[in-house]
């Protein structure tokens, strides 16, 4: 059974605490039971994290690199700023999906570059946290 | 049961038999048919369209604010360039999905604008054909 | 007695329909009405037409270019985009007056630059239904 | 009777003195007189005023948004640098009509970008002195 | 013998009726003839065509791309503003010789680029219609 | 017989020894050749040269300027940099038509912009040797 | 004693009057009694003032570089467009403080940049009347 | 008795050791003393922390909304590169008040922009150690 | 015998107390009197004038548009920000010369644009007072 | 005997194991050992370290700062993002070389530009792992 | 008896027979001739130049470098493109002059900016021929 | 025996001669002498040359491409501005390292970007004549 990553970056602990216009009220716990659930509903073996540590962030890709996991990652605000994980990304051969819960393209000017895009399979914004379910349909 | 429009833009009636490094060798049949596939299993009405001409996707747009029905469009080049199909998708009050079959973002810096995704609910890009199986689910 | 066009573009058929915050929630057939009862009172013979068909657009522009007619065009989303239509407005030798519904320099970014305003005589913009009276009577 | 002020900015004074090939060939004592003659017409109260000092002119503005008067203003080059003047403007709860003799958007580049238009209530560019009584009727 | 398509965009048909001093008096079907005249010393069959409907355009070049004709083509405005278009274009595997009557090169800035250049064979701007007969004989 | 100047830039002596990808395999030589043998054809008289000296290519276009020749020029990399070969190019009243044997527009951005293009008669891209043929044919 | 000088530009003098979302309602003169009040308890000799005309602005920073007075600015919408401010400004050897009401960076673009702030001391934003409280104490 | 956070980025715990020509010679704890004694004054309960490591400083933030403290922040360059810390900030409720020692605007051009302060209160530049004392005093 | 207008703009009043590294150390009286002197050396009337205030800058090039004399203006900052004055510049029919005491071209790079150098007859920079006696001897 | 520190950033830990078209096959490992097998023969004392942890790395520059210790830093994508680094780098008063393995300015454009080099010593680029060698010998 | 060196670059052997609009129909001679008789005038020994060669400009400059003479400068098209000069110029610690005859801030874009400036004492631009002399008189 | 080339542009015959404070006391001699050490030391034939003339050091690049020679190349201010000289460099299949002996980064913005670098082995900045030795020994 196939082994899937899915990583979220910095504040997305904060979910459902924070601006709620943006991202809705469910909470980082409700994203990762929804993950946990469609995971088995696809029988799908999946491991999600978050993490405000950028180093700890490129560890974890470096190991799905290494084992040859698919990646769902959501880096939030790394996605406009961290080249150093870009080319952590880079390394992962399996199938790599970009998420953006919110539609960064209606946002601010800054929120519409990803310095992952280029290097990822594919990218999925603002279908809230339906995207994550989206993103494990496609790599299972 | 809800109707879902599938609008695709220019040149992708020419799909499978153009530039398969980027689109793939599947025909726009193939889409068509898997998009009735996947509409059939989430008992959805599915309606799938592609035309060169602007003015008949416009009128298809109006037509889905009209009626109150998702839409899932893949806008081809139009996605860089018309500001009219925009202000056509802003009109539509159900959820709308711009996808894309390639990832746009690693192909050239033109395509990396795209001026319906700030009106649209959200957007896939670079899933293939897999892009038009996500969206109908999301509009389910 | 003189012949004027009245132009409009694409989504412009969508009027009272369509973002009242903006356009105001008169229709589309409310604004021609104005201009017909404008021309009647300035004894113009007016002509109110609406295409998102940018090739009918074109071909409005080219026989007023070839009749000597006064053009008034609220070219929507062109406006910005279309060079195609301001070649075919810079062949009128009769006035041409662009006008606008909404202040489009109170709106996005992209909404500020005009393809059409140098070659046109002169530009109304924000005046609502009211700038294309101003305009009848300016060509009258 | 509603009172409406007419602004003038610098070297409008000049009017007809200047670069009648931009211009015309009408002063600005013919550009006051069209005025007075339409708002007689439109039985209107107008009070047309011209000024190199932006100081003066901003005190104006300040004293037409405390009485509540509608304004049309040709701020001439302050139009492209001045954002006290916009400011001013801004404060103003009437309608404002920025005005501007020639086209522009035909001009230097640098004449294209108004301070004036995106808190006005819309501009009227390119239709020589009847551009004012354009604005006189629509404020009327 | 083989078969070439000689293609025109917007406003071509005006050739002759427009702006002189940049597009000389010659008129369209003085191009056609000499289209024509030129295939008939070269011994080719060409299909000269001109149309203000980028959706006709786009259809010309997809079915050049199916039988394997080469395409002159000279897109008028379109070659500044269309990706659709050179989508298509992309897609011709036989030489494809983009044609600009005019330099545009020393017209407006909005006029120096091109996007159907990248995806052209080659380039021909400035030599008036002599540079359809360059390009007959270059794809000849 | 008129008398025609075929200057080439830097680096084409190397043509054939050089990105054969990018230029093909055949030389300078062969160039200097097909001038030749065009010439002869359409009974001009051609004289082609080549040179990595900018003094000595501005040279040789001033003497075009004072014996009123055609002037065929492949400047090379001076193209997108030399403005003092421009102003000398601008000083001839012959045709000048601008070659270039690949297509520029297919290579790096810095090789997009010409500074000679706006003072020459036209421009030729692409075509490879037959480029130079072209521009005989138009001047002679 | 040390005297300091309070200057105020454009606009200001409507504090209370103007944009209360922005600005709050407490009007000009509170803002001139709050200033004397916090000048009475650090002991300080405190001259508030305000203009809409630059050159009486300047003129007051003139005198403060010849007195060696300490100055304390806010210089509205001058701040973003007058290098003859930020000049005068530059001879003062006593110590400037660049204060906005508003924190400028939370609005347009254009209130982003400052000419003043590279010439003066330092630069406080958004902290409301309280800037100028905690301006004065700074230059006691 | 409220309680304060004064947060310290990157490089800041090396003050007085680094460029005393751009930071002065008071060293870090010289500042932690400054703070506190000035908490002490104002009756303030105040805790200073420095740290080089972003995920701690992003948690010392997500505290402090979570407990609805006041923060005073000296991001040092993370200022100008982090978005992560932006959203942070963003959640805050309590006032922020952001803080810079040196006058960033009469530095390098990248130190002029800052992603925090469109999300803060206010922004004090400039004025040395004394910034930490004037935020203090605002948010008690 | 001609009459020369000298008009110095805004701080000109401040030389010899300001900046003696970029300006000198001669004041605005010794460059008067050397304006003077170079006069009376050339038979010209000369009338030199210095003025922090726009409206009176404009004032004074109208007259000497409205009388023919010749301008010799160092306009200061103005120089950067001023279209208006421009626009006064641009009515003066006699020769204008821009002059500027120091090297604007070694300084900011928002010292590098001049507004009025386009419609000048020509410009001095950098040769210190020296930049006058040039201007007065080319206009006598 | 001097020691110098050898600081390596983010995904060097992954040399050999990625992207060998660009980095060749040698690993981190590799490097390592050439780096001590050079010091030892150039009688230095070197210390290799790497890290994905943007803190660790500036403590690690801190400590040089203090210890007088040269550096050579390979700061892998930091060197696009980091002010953070820079600044650290800046209060290092022994001799720094910025080492890249690549040739970055053959690569993406945002690999061209590096936060460092302006305050390093120097800067070695796309020489592979003899560009360390090259760095130890010149702090030697 | 000082020696000055004036020195002038690309085609400005053509004056007079070219582009008389703009520079003129005075030739290069009437101008060495108007330098030498300016010289006499002023009691100083002139030297004056021209050449296409670059490399011949730079050791011209080189020798006034090393021989302590004043230079004036009209470099032509290099000014705007050359580094290779501006690094010669900045060797000369005499007095350099840049001059040019026509006034390059009403022309083209690309001709306004210089990279000689920065480096030069001062510039004159658009006095014509007077320009030369002017600068004499200077470095006399 | 490898013979290497080692080519200097314009200016470097002046090492010493200026600008000490960028450059170092040490002169073109003294560097001619440092190679030929280094190159006795590495048993390799060097050729040292220096030219200010653009098409000469074309020339010695191209018989290093037909020789199949290292270089070592410092082109000075040519590389910003040759695209000539790049397009040379490319055709040498040798290894080819661009030195500077300055840090170009620390220095004006214009000096920032390289044309050769991209087609270049590699680049040493920033290490004084110790980049010539460095360069030698990746060659050798």
């Amino acid at each position: 059974m196939a082994s899937v990553l899915v990583l979220n970056g910095p504040n997305l602990n904060r979910l459902g605490l924070r601006e709620p216009a943006i991202y809705g009220d469910r909470t980082y716990d409700d994203l990762v039971a929804l993950c946990h659930a469609t995971a088995a509903e696809l029988n799908l073996d999946v491991d999600v994290r978050q993490t405000n540590d950028e180093a700890e962030m490129i560890g974890w890709v470096h190991a799905a690199a290494d084992e040859g996991n698919p990646v769902i990652i959501n880096a939030g605000a790394w996605t406009h700023t961290s080249i150093a994980l870009r080319d952590a990304v880079a390394m992962v051969s399996a199938p790599v999906v970009e998420v953006h819960i919110s539609n960064v393209h209606a946002r601010e000017e800054f929120r519409h570059h990803s310095y992952l895009s280029a290097v990822a399979t594919g990218v999925i914004v603002g279908l809230g946290f339906e995207g994550y379910v989206a993103a494990l349909r496609f790599v299972s």
